[in-house]
């Protein structure tokens, strides 16, 4: 038609090539969500559990996103610097990937939530941030997982204080002001008897989501349901076993060409065959990866020592 | 910490002053939710509906939206050209709105499908494009509406050769090509007894969203209430009451600094009276404004000049 | 070549359409080049038509520059709306356009500044800012020209009190700390006998070049001879004649196609032929224009008004 | 003023920190402006002198340019990828280093055209192209070097056809249609007699700029003058001597405060002391630095390895 001349507005967006994409959201205004939904303080472990799930699900419907790392409100997810999902149009991924974490937070919420009805829908802002290498990406994770430890050491002890403590908010505002680390550790342990470092390592190290090749054996489909059984290191490491099932997910390979995510797994409907036949195809060339779930430290060089496939193309 | 020099590379993405934006969201991969879904066809009045109801929550939350426009599954939204929205930054509007109204679809769902439970989470995309000028935002909506009646005429006459018909998709296809408009009313009537121009303005016309400000009378509150009572003028010239009540909502006035979302009005919680008390304060100054849902034409020059104050400021 | 992947990288830099180019360019420390090549103060008469100079060429060479703004040792150009050079690429317009300036900055040198050589390489930076609506543009102007008055004002009276009322420079920064405008106007006219308003409108007003149309005479080619004798409106009302000659120049009509830039008229060589050809073949469907230049007022409405055709496309 | 608002429209325009910067600029037109100026076929060794006596003079204003290669009417630019350069301002920096070349440019001129006078004044447009690792950087310079020697091959045996062995142009470019390297060696060597692999490395390699610390001997100030002496290895190895000095420059440590250039060293005028003194200041803490003029091959590894400074931060 002849309006057709404002499309000549929509200016291209396109993101620096062989460059790492991280793309984090976080909760818009979810001080108060999370009031209004009555969270558990400091952490609530159903509230950070349905982030893992939404996020995990955006991980397996987008396979250039190899790492994830969540905590509190917000998720960072990193996408291999090789990706052409959407052609790097910056505008296309954000806005997809915001929606989608959306969509799966509040789609899941009744699992996680089953006596507590959502009052009002949640919200999230994304935004991409380019990193040129390897370290960049490193010291990222880094500066999260840093920001995680402080802010839980401070909420643990903060509401230790006044649950525990009998102090108001204001009082132990107070009581903190200044101290250390070392510090907030003596409290917890003299005052309440809480050894911080034995504290759920989900709290204290945030949750990490990282995309593993599974190994083919000789017969194939039973591959994938033997997968989930093998703990990660670093869940072991921690002591504990992953809390929610391994899933595996289709990695397509890069290749130049624009991507497009592969679709979730479907429930039911009548696509179903058609998809299934399609992804059958797809399954031939590229290997298969599951998305494991661990909460293991992500600074040190042991994590990335062990994982080299995350940051390599 | 160390590592908080990661946050140099997030690099600033002020969108032009003075300029209107235009946010648009389209479902991503619609042809395949809809046919998971079984939203009958060629339009699915309870799936249109679901988007309205979204588009008209995303406005309510966002004051300096002043005007939308939705058909299948897309929705355009013009922010007014003075509008300090989150300081104009490009990603956080863009994934904040496309978060918003995802959540809303999802949230809302079981109202418009009470018996098909969603199957899988679905998401939009989203962009924000700038235009200089009033000609250029009529000329968009123009874009779209046309967009609408072309689709919807194609779309209707084709399920009527399918559905009444008894022709294959291929031979509907096959029957359509090369037609020109009046050829498709001709098909219609002359062989389905159909009146294109007396179908559902809904679909003929798509949705359009208008903010209008409430008059004050002298007792303040009672306002309210009586306001959803009065059609539209469209909606009446359409011979049709307004399908859906148009709800109260504030609009911050834009004052050049950066301006914050209104919060949705919570149906319940412990942070409500300390909302309702700021939201009380703004209500002092700003002018009540509600919003109308519509099906008339906004392609001629009597929309605009009935609701001149859409694009002034 | 297998190394030619590295142009992918090279991303594009659109302009948004519809809106009014503005460029600006200014001397790079020409606090240092003024010092070095002994510029007369407050204002040196030959610097500021070398710059007069440098950008009339680059209006000739550039149709789709309407008018333009000089003062100090900064000028500004304004773009068509509708421009499609370089198909609004920003790099390259703001790169082409600054180094044009530069080039017949350096090579017009010794016509100004005959006893005086170049004694290093100046250069100049160079920016565009975009402008959505004429109100934009005017402001953009008045904007540039208070800021020659202002500038102007504070410079001759500080210099009058130097070189004429033997202060030193720091007795004359102390002299007119925390004055008005009147007062500055008191002091030159008390102490010098200067009236500031019967100094040049070059240095009060600055310096603007307006490309009008040749109204086509019966005999073509007369013409281009006849209009520079014609002293264009303003600089009769300001009492003097126009100090540089109007020159034609071909203004290529905006059509939606990529645009180049016309040649500057050659001077000598073996091309002459060739593109004296081309140049009027353009002739045939192009309005002629001049360029004249002027030292009023862009402030006030006469201006504009005079000279509706500048904003107007 | 109140017009001062205006300036809000001047977005910032960051490049991505921790990545480098090509800058590449190339002649404007320079089909017609070699051939006005008979430049010599294929090669003019005035011109490609002048343009890297332009180059290098850029080089010595902008320390953090740390390797240039250029030929025909092109030259490209490597930032060190932590330049500060203006804040690493986008339009900033592309138009101010497109500026001083082409001031450098016409300011030259008469040294290498001595007996033929600018006809018109040149223009070079300019571009910055951002790439993430070391690998890009070699790739981007091999692929500027290749083209180097496609296109003088094949001009070399175009030009001999048509001067020596008396072609039409037309003619000549039948002869090489669809040839292949090895056979423009053979025409070259078979019909002229002219050995290619023994033509001055200017033409078959370009320019290589380089920018060497100086280690500083026992007492400084000597040092200054011997370095030129010593030719560079790629030099010696092509086996001619540099044909420019070497130039000693300052090199700015980059130190994530925003940079301004360094001065030219003026000829002449009454600033000079002032600048002298700073720059010794400045010599106390930062390496001496001279810049070295190579032909020599950047595509394999030799150079690479020898130069490893010049991608190390
Ligand atoms: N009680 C509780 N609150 C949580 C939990 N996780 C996150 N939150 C809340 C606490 C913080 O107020 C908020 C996250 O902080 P942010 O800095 O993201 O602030 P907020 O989302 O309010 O504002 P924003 O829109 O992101 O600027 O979410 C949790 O597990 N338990
Ligand atoms: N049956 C039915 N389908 C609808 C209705 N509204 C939208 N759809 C479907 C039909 C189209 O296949 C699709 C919208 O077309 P699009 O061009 O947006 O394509 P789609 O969303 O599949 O791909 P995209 O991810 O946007 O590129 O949504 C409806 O009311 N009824
Ligand atoms: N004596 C004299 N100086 C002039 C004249 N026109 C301009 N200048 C000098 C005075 C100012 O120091 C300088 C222009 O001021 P700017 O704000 O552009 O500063 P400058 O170019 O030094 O630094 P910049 O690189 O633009 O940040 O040029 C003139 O006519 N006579
Ligand atoms: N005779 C001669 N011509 C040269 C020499 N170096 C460069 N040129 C000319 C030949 C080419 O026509 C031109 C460079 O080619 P370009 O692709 O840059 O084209 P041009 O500058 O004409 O157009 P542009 O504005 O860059 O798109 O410069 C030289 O040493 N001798
Ligand atoms: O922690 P961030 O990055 O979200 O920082 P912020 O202070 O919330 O700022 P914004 O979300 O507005 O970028
Ligand atoms: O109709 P649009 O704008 O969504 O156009 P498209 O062909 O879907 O393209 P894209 O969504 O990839 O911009
Ligand atoms: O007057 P301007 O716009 O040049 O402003 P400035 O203070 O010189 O700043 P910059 O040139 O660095 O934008
Ligand atoms: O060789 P380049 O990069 O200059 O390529 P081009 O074909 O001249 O294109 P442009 O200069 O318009 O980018
Ligand atoms: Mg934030
Ligand atoms: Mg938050
Ligand atoms: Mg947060
Ligand atoms: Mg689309
Ligand atoms: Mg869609
Ligand atoms: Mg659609
Ligand atoms: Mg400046
Ligand atoms: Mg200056
Ligand atoms: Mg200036
Ligand atoms: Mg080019
Ligand atoms: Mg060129
Ligand atoms: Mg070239």
């Amino acid at each position: 038609s002849k309006y057709a001349y404002v499309r000549n507005f929509e200016l291209p967006d396109p993101l620096l090539p062989g460059t790492f994409m991280l793309f984090r959201l976080d909760g818009h205004s979810f001080h108060r969500f999370s009031d209004t939904h009555e969270f558990t303080k400091p952490n609530d472990v159903r509230a950070l559990q349905l982030m893992d799930h939404a996020a995990k699900d955006v991980m397996e419907e987008y396979p250039d996103i190899v790492l994830a790392f969540g905590e509190s409100d917000e998720y960072s997810f990193l996408l291999r610097k090789s990706t052409a999902l959407y052609n790097r149009r910056g505008s296309k991924i954000v806005s997809t990937l915001t929606s989608l974490f959306t969509s799966c937070y509040v789609f899941h919420w009744p699992k996680y939530f089953p006596d507590r009805p959502l009052l009002y829908p949640p919200s999230f802002d994304g935004r991409i941030v380019l990193y040129p290498t390897e370290k960049h990406i490193r010291d990222y994770f880094a500066w999260r997982q840093a920001d995680t430890h402080i802010n839980n050491l401070y909420n643990t002890t903060f509401w230790a204080l006044v649950q525990q403590g009998g102090q108001t908010t204001t009082e132990a505002h107070a009581t903190l002001k200044g101290t250390f680390s070392k510090e907030k550790h003596e409290i917890l342990y003299a005052r309440f008897g809480v050894n911080y470092n034995q504290l759920d390592a989900r709290y204290r190290k945030g949750s990490v989501l990282l995309r593993e090749e599974i190994v083919p054996k000789e017969e194939d489909g039973v591959q994938e349901h033997a997968a989930p059984a093998t703990p990660a290191p670093e869940e072991a490491a921690e002591g504990k076993a992953a809390e929610e099932d391994a899933v595996a997910a289709d990695r397509t390979v890069a290749d130049g060409t624009e991507n497009e995510p592969v679709p979730l797994p479907e429930k039911a409907g009548s696509t179903r065959r058609a998809n299934k036949a399609s992804a059958a195809k797809k399954k031939a060339k590229q290997p298969q990866t599951r998305i494991d779930l661990l909460h293991c430290d992500i600074i040190k060089d042991e994590f990335w020592d062990t994982h080299a496939g995350i940051l390599a193309e």
